[in-house]
């Protein structure tokens, strides 16, 4: 199984925000995360990286207005 | 290993551009994706969508002026 880990990058942290990660799709606002389980999230921002072999993606917000 | 390929997705279809990608992170004017064997390749645009236990990560060029 090759899920990965979503992290937001916040100014002094990375902040882990959905574990076990299939699915990550364009939605109305911003990005819908859908996990192994099924379990999903919205965020809004954009995919900032990826590091596959270490299973991490990271996602950064968009600033609010 | 959890490496996945790359595809940008063009108006009919989808092209594949590298396989067994490990790492996409921010360039200059777009990303940088290196694959498991170190390949490196330069695209103008942004990661669209991820669906990682098919091993595919979508990628949109940004259109030219």
């Amino acid at each position: 199984m090759c899920e990965a880990n979503a992290y937001l990058i916040r100014e002094e942290e990375l902040e882990l925000i959905m574990e076990a990660v299939d699915v990550i799709e364009p939605d109305e606002e911003g990005l819908k995360l859908t996990s192994i389980f099924g379990e999903q999230r919205f965020i809004k921002g954009h995919i900032h990286s990826l590091s596959l072999i270490d299973r991490k993606i990271y996602l950064r917000e968009t600033p609010e207005d």
